[in-house]
């Protein structure tokens, strides 16, 4: 068992206050805001956090399923997208994307699918998603995948495109549109 | 509707291996790794980020909902603890912690506990708490409340403890133990 921390101060009302987030390694602390979380004013917010909680679990575990299965990982870069709506309940996390490419050797595009969506089971499970999940893979060119992921809940819509590059000699990295 | 986001980017095995985490906002780019995740390596991790994202975002809407109310906020100081425990699932975030420190002039401890409550369900819902989740609310001295909430799925255990300070003239905070 791990725990791990962080903590956060804020003075004054929501919308005039302002917010200090401080993370308990000690490496990152900064500023949030109204306008940082819901407007385009500098600083960070709940939401891109999340984002990259996502990232960086998704790439060690897809990297952790890899060299289980002998595959040795080059570089993997993960991006993630948090959608932030308004619903009649307040705020809400409606999506998270994931976009990822994978330099690895020797792979084929099939198995790469098949670990890739075993990797997402091991993310932190957001909102009900985690055993109402519908995977729907869908064939693709070779070089390049896209996975949509769905779930039954109407305030969750996780969707997940993922890519690889099959050949890190030749820099041939799929484009993921 | 707005979306927010960040990338990790992952080079080498995943013992060996290490991985940088950058925020959207460019506020925060990190180093993690294994032993910074699994250990007691220095950089960061996805959990002590997702605790920042719980503790900033329990701190605004708390902040929301007593400012509704017509109460006023000094301060309010939010530490989250993530746990992180050995599964058959592998890694799985087992538990996560509130304990808030607030400082509103002129409110009862019922009224505190009821607004902590009603924040509680502006956090990004995890791992299936959101439709599960029962409420123990439990009496406890009048400057010091403590709540715990537990849900049916027996991989989250979501439990949150409140505390406030009623008096902001005479630094009466309450301790949480």
């Amino acid at each position: 068992m791990t725990i791990r921390e962080a903590s956060a101060q804020w003075q004054g009302t929501l919308k005039q206050g302002s917010g200090r987030l401080l993370l308990g390694s000690g490496v990152f602390e900064g500023a949030y805001s109204f306008p940082s979380r819901f407007e385009n004013g500098p600083g960070t917010n709940p939401e891109e956090l999340i984002a990259a909680a996502h990232a960086g679990c998704f790439s060690m575990a897809l990297t952790a399923i890899l060299g289980a299965e002998g595959h040795a990982v080059e570089n993997i870069h993960t991006i993630a997208k948090v959608h932030l709506g308004a619903t009649t309940a307040g705020p809400t996390i409606t999506r998270i994307e994931l976009e990822t490419e994978a330099d690895v050797a020797g792979i084929s595009a099939e198995d790469f699918e098949r670990l890739a969506q075993k990797s997402q089971g091991r993310l932190p499970r957001l909102a009900g998603a985690g055993r109402r999940r519908n995977h729907h893979a869908q064939g693709e060119p070779h070089s390049s995948m896209k996975r949509k992921e769905k779930t039954n809940d109407p305030g969750i819509d996780h969707r997940h495109r993922l890519g690889q590059a099959l050949r890190r000699d030749g820099g041939n990295h799929a484009a993921l549109q």
